[in-house]
């Protein structure tokens, strides 16, 4: 039942991308993100790979909220795994990266990656895959958009 | 400095509202709203004066769904307080009541009350002041809504 | 690349688990689980999914706050998956249901679905794999709790 | 009943705090922390309070998580006040800063203000009052710690 692979999942190359197509993000735990158990509750890193993902698209060449704006287009969630390695805590400092996992016309997905900045330990991997919508009805993303995504 | 009155705000008549203007939502406290020192993170309070302020709506013939895609009004919170007397816990019942306050053509302010359901203590008071906004703008509100906050 | 199976995942004999030992939660959803497309953001599903989880362990004969409590054991979350089949939105009616799905001494897994309560529309089904840990370390799950989880 | 002055809250001094006084965090707003008004959602708020809260204690030099870990003291929450002046948004760059407005042997109050990065418009503006609790009981704060807090 190994349902995520353990490595990072592999770009649409089968090769780990090069640094300038991952993003990272670099942010501190936040008091409010702790459970009773002491460490982060599970379901912030999905928040966090929220973050990584944004900043991929920035990277990428185009804010994910112009993206919103100008083309009416959403990338709705469909899917969303992770996997949990080593926990969090209050105060830690995280580096949370994305990159592209694969994607075609109608769907992409990213694949994820959070560490601890203090010593390099991954803590968690993740994947989401993302429908494009526009006006709440799955669609294809129009070509001028597609770069973005490295769809051809 | 004693900035909230220890007693619930009284609300326009200057007294304890009828049970009937007064709403309740029960609900058990999740897990992911506690935090590390092992109670409920105070930021979530405000999540339960929503619920309670979204079951006062209601109760006064209303829901707040309905009344933002009739009216295009929004409710925008213009200030909160709380006021926090014993911590809540994972797993516990709660129940959340509010009232209104005070209201005029422009603003509504909600008051607040948290107990716990298994012996009824007083966990945390609470007030929230509210613009009606329609289109990014403060407007007064139409008339026709007025009776759902006790404006004449 | 379908990832998570299109029916529940199966329980432990194969078959659909009786009305007995699968939870049902129902609440509203909050203004607070929106975010600005309109919609529930994803990462709530996992906290609802937590929701339901607990109601199983109350189901099945402890509170997992006593569980806590008594044994110093914790569920630690190893990984959570969610397939997102429609949007939930505010006010919404939500049923959320779990039971198990896999387990033995050091390790269970839960399944979930989500519904809209008023159509019964499936919104959502999920995974969660979870760790019996004491003291930060990986453990056997004491036989007295065994029959919680249905391990023998 | 004008309940928070227009001002940010004086600090002890009645003067504003020089900077090495303040604390500023940077950071962008989550998509999570948006709802479906498509601005951020008011608690949130409460949590950008405590990442400046944190920051300044770290300026006056101490971690919080070692103050929490070394004197088994918490700052509980005891008060909550903030003012919502603009709304902020997906992805803006918010500046969150926090100073002390006063304290003594039992009880500690800072102030709050958020800004957006891009042209300095003030947000919100806040207020948090806190007891110093050990093993659950309200307790005087111990000597040593007192200079963090300007405690004399």
């Amino acid at each position: 039942m190994a349902i995520v692979a353990s490595g990072p999942p592999r770009n649409m190359e089968g090769m780990n991308p090069s640094p300038a197509e991952r993003s990272e993000v670099r942010f501190r735990v936040r008091y409010a993100e702790t459970d009773q158990m002491g460490v982060v509750y599970h379901a912030n890193y999905l928040v966090w790979m929220e973050m990584a993902r944004t900043e991929l698209c920035r990277l990428r060449g185009i804010s994910y909220r112009d993206l919103e704006r100008q083309s009416g287009l959403h990338l709705v969630v469909a899917e969303v795994r992770c996997r949990y390695l080593q926990p969090a805590r209050y105060d830690d400092e995280i580096l949370a990266s994305a990159w592209l996992d694969s994607a075609h016309p109608r769907m992409v997905a990213f694949a994820y990656e959070m560490r601890r900045a203090a010593d390099g330990a991954r803590l968690a991997t993740g994947l989401t895959r993302h429908l494009f919508v526009r006006d709440g009805k799955p669609v294809k993303i129009p070509e001028q958009y597609r770069p973005i995504f490295g769809i051809s």
